[in-house]
């Protein structure tokens, strides 16, 4: 078996993490996991949702979105359908769930982290960079609290980050390109923290369903993936 | 440890299959889960969208709605907002895809199975329930075609049945009611075929993040739960 | 002219009104106008729309929905196309127009009651077996403010029940079914109080006009349907 | 009693039915019952929807609107707020079922006729007045395609008008303006043909339900209207 | 070249300006440009949206419609189709622009005025026609609250009339119909107050660039034109 | 006056033209004016729309979008809210009729050209980038169909940028920043050839009316601009 980009079964793809990529979100950062480009940012409003008022915590959302030639044929842009698919919303609930589970909500107060991640260039993967980078985003809008004094210490918890694996022609494979992605029989993303606990398994049968043995390769490769991941998050940071 | 129930950690609630339970559906199928009541029809119609016309093979979609009081407090009707909920389409999808994975779409033709899964009552577990019931309604919309003579044998290749399984004060159990569902760490939905496939793993961390070896455990509860519903399903067409 | 059914030209189809139904709402009936079954709730909530805060009474809306195969074929979701139809809208409103008629809003006091009317099954003359199983709903949620405690006595002032007449083959006949409603030169629906006095008269030509003596007709049709559900519904509820 | 207007209780308002108000459309009639000022226009469409292509007949469906500010206080625009309300839906599916009772389908052969009744100015009344100068506006249109050759006689076969009344102060009374509307306990529409025949009886009890004898007074006082209404179409095109 | 009306090229298609066209508005005037006829109202209502409370500043907005059959062959209702077009809404915006350019906004005080144009025929030049109809409707509106007492004098700080101009075979004309627009290779619309400030210039090539030179040719003409709309506006309030 | 950048009156932020920056669009072009950065992208898709099939000629159209935390507070995500805004049409209405402006539709044949303009950072004069980096974005679409020998000449006809002017504290200024644009008497767009032709122009007093004289002054201003982003223009495709 050879992956079409020639990488080894648990190479990840070159992962790249840029910072302050726009200039008005409090934090903002360009993942890049080869050709798959996210543009993550997370911004900080003050105040809460109705249903959180007066509870003295704080409340995460994320947004995700491709831009219409984000992909190899245009798609349709969903401003103008006037709705978001399913496909969009399952992502974005599953990058809320994944940043709200390492972020010390009652650390942050009657405030909230808004997160967008919107894919400029796709080639597989964009759910993962997502939360890879919007964690990074996070990191740095939560320590901009930190700066100006808002609050003493950083309510994030722990990293965060995201990986699929899948079985390409038999091989469990880590980090799945789209020519890899859409040959797949079986397709999981992983999300994990830094300190090694699963956040999210997803793991789903394209074709012909599979076993138990298969799902313990893939999730071995994945925690190999997230662990490179994290470190890659860390030196983003200079930690 | 005491489930709100009394139940033992890896026994089901009470399940029900009932068959022809409206008359104008091909399947139609009342599951319930213990309090947690679902509505399955299984619609046919000959032809299938536009992008699949003239390639000899079927499709199969599936719609997921809960009543506005099948819940505790009354929901706002989708009909009435305008819009399906994210929640909605993430299970409608999850019902589509875990279908698809035991209909052999070639054998099926150019017709279209439509699975309909409404929550008359609901106790948690509605997309597992409507998983398990759906297959009987597809099992008896398809048995139908080969009746009339439509077809010469039935295109379902194999059973496929869900549960839910979840970390309750610490200890694994199977089949989360909905008390045991807003309180539990981890959560996990298990997809499966008859024959012991795995066909989907959706595990979330409500709280904090779960182990390798939690999820394990888990995955062990599932697959024992599994082969009852999958029993019932037999029993329920007198297989 | 002889009825598809065989019943006589005043014979109502076997009503059953199914009380406690579902488990959540504080009323919750499955009525039954022979294969038509409609599960109506009745919900209670605390507080009224914005425009009637502060007014000292209540409010009382009715929402309408018919699962997708309820029907002979299967018919769109509505929450899936984003709209409800012009026909469920004209539904809900005769609804909610017939149970205030009986319903004593300052009675109610600064309170809420929300009608879910929902086809599980169709064949014929959903709307007028929706109301007629609704003012029970609406009975039981009542007597369930005075079971509580809440009120003295329940706001409900009298019955309201619904049918429908036609002329079907030249012959006025009672509560229509799908083949005699679609095949009826004129179609009434007719509300009434248990009293006797008229809520909603609708009457139809499909094809032809129709004469004021046959008019005439229908309404002592009617009046008489309509005296036998109240007593349907009275004996429901053990009065 | 003494009617707001003055008017004795079996007394039109002043009706105006202006012909080609407008230029472009096959028929244009600006109708005025008092007050209440509607512009109706009657287009002509080759062709038919798709689920009448090739069954030789024609079809007929009616639109209908308020001006935001034909009303007391300014209403929302329907097409900014991006749907119509219930009642407008409810009011142009009347319109169009009244108009179609009149209409020849198979005469008017593969071609659409379309109604828009816009509301210019509203004081009550105004689907009686849009069906009352929907008539006429039809007329004008089919009445051009007989002079174009199109076809040999008009596919009109009968006049339609409609006319609204109700109880007022314990009387009844025709055609009610706003000031009765708003206080009217019980409130009818009635449309009917040149001929004698109705088309539509549709009757609310706002407040307490109303007896047979009632509606019979109604009926009788709407019947005399309608004979005046049809008599002003004619006499409006010059029959 | 000859226009296809005859008119000379600096020629106003003739103008009429009939205030109190309908009865509920603040001020309500119906505008013609020959063929092209617009009903203008000016709502006001005591309030602001809520970014200006307590700002003590007024506001002002403007909708724009079409009726369907307004136009040579029917367009789609904008309530039906759910949305309003980019047409619309650039027209709207512009005539909302143009009206804020003459309404003292503090002097207004916490109230609101909305402005409506509806097209009750259209032969061209519709924003045109409404910005200078909805101009009378804001001063009638304006002179109503000072002759009730609600202020001591008028906010309408001047006048502003718009009118189109385009190159029509070559030649710069003025006031363009609907034969005349469609042919133009350049359009422009200007809006301009009574002593003769531009508020708005918006020139668009439809075909081939166009010069400098006859950008100033066609400003030349719509000063012009602008001026006698101007008059026409001062005279139908007898100024 | 000294502008808040520091520059002169008549000069343009630094302006770069990034062309290829992603990889599956026909065209894809970063166009930076200083903080304002927008990717425009350039899809050819083979076919044209229904009205336009058959009639040797091909189509082109633009869409517009700001990523939700591109301006300085974030904005609601127009495919989250359902519907694209009032300026977001007006913006992609002018870049697609700017874009016709200078392709040759029947050179380019039965094949259409979308283009979405996306903006990754917002700091003033976004339509006006949008425009100057569409141009290029199509040149290198059009480029490829002639490199792959599906055209024989390149369709385009000549370059179309745009820039804007204002009246900045009485001062007539190019290339207005946030700050200026939010503090500006008068603005205007101005869209032009590479030969020197007027395409769009589009001023707008904000507070008080503008001179002809203002007027002129700023077409000067802008004519001088846009002479230099062609320039630029034909300076990044190396002509």
């Amino acid at each position: 078996m050879t992956r079409p980009s020639g990488r080894t079964p648990d190479q990840l793809r070159e992962v790249r993490i840029t910072r302050n990529f726009t200039r008005h979100a409090e934090g903002s950062v360009l993942v890049q996991f080869g050709d798959t480009h996210v543009l993550c940012t997370a911004s900080v409003e003050e105040g809460v949702p109705g249903f959180l008022k007066g509870k003295g915590q704080g409340w995460l959302t994320a947004e995700y979105g491709m831009l219409p030639r984000s992909t190899h044929t245009r798609m349709a842009r969903e401003a103008a359908k006037g709705k978001q698919s399913g496909r969009t919303q399952e992502i974005q609930r599953l990058i809320g769930r994944s940043m709200r589970a390492v972020v010390d909500m009652t650390a942050l107060g009657e405030r909230q982290l808004i997160i967008d991640c919107d894919v400029l260039q796709a080639d597989g993967g964009t759910r993962t960079a997502s939360i890879t980078g919007a964690c990074v985003a996070v990191h740095d809008a939560l320590q901009g609290l930190v700066t100006r004094g808002v609050l003493a210490t950083s309510p994030l918890r722990d990293w965060v980050a995201a990986i699929s694996v899948g079985v390409y022609q038999g091989v469990p494979v880590l980090d799945l390109d789209y020519p890899e992605d859409s040959e797949c029989d079986t397709d999981m993303n992983v999300v994990m923290t830094g300190s090694g606990g699963f956040v999210e398994v997803q793991g789903t049968a394209e074709g012909a369903a599979f076993s138990r043995q298969e799902l313990n390769s893939l999730l071995e490769l994945a925690e190999g993936g997230i662990g490179k991941l994290v470190a890659l998050q860390k030196q983003a940071v200079g930690k």
